[in-house]
């Protein structure tokens, strides 16, 4: 019996199966501070107790993308192992926030199946929940991967696809217990914009980059114990770079979004995102942001603004995202539509 | 409205202007371990909190270069975005350890402002304080950074340049509240040099050197939130390489002077210092010392030593500074003049 | 004087000498966060406080490698400074969990000395034990190193060479207190694989791999407060590539172990380990296990297996480690012979 686990294929999944991914993982202070290294954020709320504090939480959490990052990396082994692609993401929902002390688990169900028309792969919708050791959960999204067949001659599943939501409704977005913003503090925060100012069509340049490095993505990648093989082996390609884990663009991204968005700091749900070409070392990464949508929440002022986070090769040129095929350009490595959360 | 700040331009300053720097940060045990991982520092007071509690503290405080590079990157985004130089620093005052669990904030005055005979730039002089969460200030220092002008025809402010002492007395410095090195343990030091040993004039060569790489620096230039695009944006420069943080050097060389000075542990002031020349990735870094000066404290075992820490680009060679023009040599990349406490 | 301290030399050894290392060092949930990002560490006993609670441990110990690490780190400039050669280890112990907030501390006994046939250098045996705050002895092993001479014609000491156990018995090995695995998660630990899934002469190839870069090393190396100047300073070789510690590529491979030694948590012995090719920035390591033995331990739901660990340049090949000359293959990086707990 081999004791090495070579991931699953296609085949593997079916519909209403439920996956306990392993490996618990207690957050810490130090990793805090790992993210803080790792990408150049500065959000009050994630940067300072007191901020937190006066903001109504009992202290600091986690930024909300480490937590999104840590409960991912558990479905790893377990579902993108195999995958050929990362195809998407649905119904991100930022359920508690996460403190140190606190020790994530992750669970994922098998919501959709459909295999391809060329036989030898097939898409895995699974729906995960990631949960604290209370047992509440602390987020849940959808996410589908194209995934290999093991065997071609395999039969094809019924083919099922989960009914999932273009975007999160406003009314579903759930804010931090006890959060209250109606005494926020707009020169500690770092920009005076408020949910207000902010105009729906809206596009903010965010003006600084980063060039990325191996050592870099590579820790970050370890640090959310993300397997993957593409992003630490380089013989498995040419040029010897490696392909890096979208999430590290996605936080490098949001992160740079500070410039422009420094209010906006609680990231409230996920309602699509499509790694739109891949990321490797030496590449300079911008950011751009448009407003989608804007709500009220009922919380005291707390507002939420629905954004388009794009992350591109380079600075931003001229802010379109697809070519006269409606195929994403080149220069585009990041489309994310998400909701923050920001005072009124 | 643009969302994002370009910065302030020389014009912008006026003399007395107090600024608030955004985004207090609370500081952990993971600061510590990144600091540890960046420098290769050893100085038994910052590595151990039994070593500390047996000096009197009650617990290992955060490195005082870390605190002070937190202070400053807030300063960043306020002071430096455009600035084509940080031409000095005087003054500087460590006034209270700094403890995991504490948060950072920073506040600058401007002390003094002179626009330069070409009219298209300036020198603004200020003197920044870093605050805790009880607000006591940890340190206060000086600095002055030659700034853009934002618009050429723009009218020259009066010029007013700040009476800075060429270097703190040592009757000024800050001993941290309770130290008392009577019992201290040279065994667990590293070294047998007390205050005793060391003569004025003498030069200690620190022997280790260590090459330095995009990701560490970078890795640590965010640590302390610092956001200027030179350190992160490869594409600023033909050759990809990025502009190594000035405070990335002194901390380096700070570590490195270990070999030679491991007693003189505590940096109480910075009385000048100049990034001589610019460091890059791969560029190997030295260092040496010269006591400048000797002086007692009024705590107990606790002497004082004035420093000159210079680091070079490879190996020193015969301990020259600068050159028959009276400049700095092109192997200088910091002087740096600071009183460390040392037991007696 | 000289005040830096250029390292011991041959002649400086003597049989019974007992050396108190320098620097205390405080251990930190920082330093688990580290070894997370640098190493593609799963076991969940190491990961979470709750899996450790449910083993009967008070919260999740540092990983035994971290603790060896400092402890070892600790020797260097004692030890190693001038070493040509770190030849092998011995009778490795681990006694008790290290936790965060536990300070550590080194001290080596001299147990053996034998001057080399060429007069140039010696071996030096030590037996180095590492110390908690407490003064409870947290792990102790033998390490022999070849050292220079200062003098050529220095006399040679007389040759004592110390007994050494060619491998712990399985009786000898201490299991952390309180440790019960009778009710062990196997869902939460990533694989099914027990104690009896084990045979003796198995081999496991652990699939992935990892490309090294200098920033990692240089990270790692430092967190474990090792100066030795190979590791740092690229300018000690004409193709600037530096040294990597040895220790990095034991954990890495252990880290890459857990596929397929999930369950093998705890490190509880080092039997022997031979660093057996250098390894430089750009390689990729990979790593395969042989099973040499099995025991069973008082504790309850405890097992313990005798494995040789053995990272590969590269994928391993056909699971040799000699040539026909009976010296490592040069694809060979590390051959360590350890006890690990599993449950049964």
């Amino acid at each position: 019996m081999s004791k090495t686990f070579a991931g699953n294929f296609f085949e593997d999944y079916t519909l209403g199966q439920k996956i306990t991914h392993a490996v618990p993982r207690t957050v810490t202070s130090g990793d805090r501070a790992l993210y803080t290294a790792l990408y150049p954020t500065r959000f009050a709320l994630y940067s300072s107790d007191e901020f937190a504090r006066a903001s109504g939480l009992p202290a600091s959490p986690l930024e909300d993308l480490a937590a999104f990052h840590i409960v991912f990396g558990k479905t790893v082994p377990d579902v993108s192992l195999n995958a050929v692609a990362n195809l998407g993401y649905a119904e991100g929902r930022f359920l508690k926030p996460v403190y140190p002390g606190d020790t994530l688990s992750s669970e994922s169900e098998v919501i959709g199946l459909k295999q391809n028309s060329n036989g030898r792969t097939g898409v895995v919708y699974v729906r995960t929940t990631g949960t604290n050791q209370r047992g509440e959960a602390v987020m849940s999204y959808c996410r589908w991967v194209m995934v290999r067949k093991r065997d071609v001659d395999a039969p094809a599943p019924e083919t099922v696809l989960p009914d999932l939501a273009p975007a999160l409704e406003a009314g579903e977005l759930t804010v931090p217990e006890g959060l209250d913003w109606s005494g926020y503090n707009f020169a500690q925060s770092g920009e005076r914009h408020r949910w207000d100012d902010y105009e729906i069509g809206e596009i903010i340049d965010h003006v600084d980059r980063v060039t990325v490095e191996e050592a870099e993505h590579m820790l970050a990648t370890r640090l959310w114990q993300n397997t993957a093989k593409v992003h630490f082996d380089a013989t498995l390609r040419e040029d010897g770079r490696r392909l890096i884990y979208g999430g590290h663009v996605i936080s490098m991204a949001r992160a740079l979004s500070f410039n422009g968005l420094a209010n906006a700091q609680i990231v409230a749900g996920i309602n699509a995102g499509a790694h739109a070409n891949p990321c490797h070392s030496s590449d300079t990464i911008g950011a751009f942001t448009e407003v989608l949508d804007k709500a009220e929440t009922a919380a005291p002022g707390v507002g939420a603004l629905r954004l388009r986070l794009v992350a591109t090769k380079g600075g931003p040129d001229d802010y379109s995202l697809k070519n006269d095929a409606g195929k994403y350009r080149s220069n585009i490595l990041l489309d994310l539509d998400y909701w923050a959360l920001i005072p009124t």
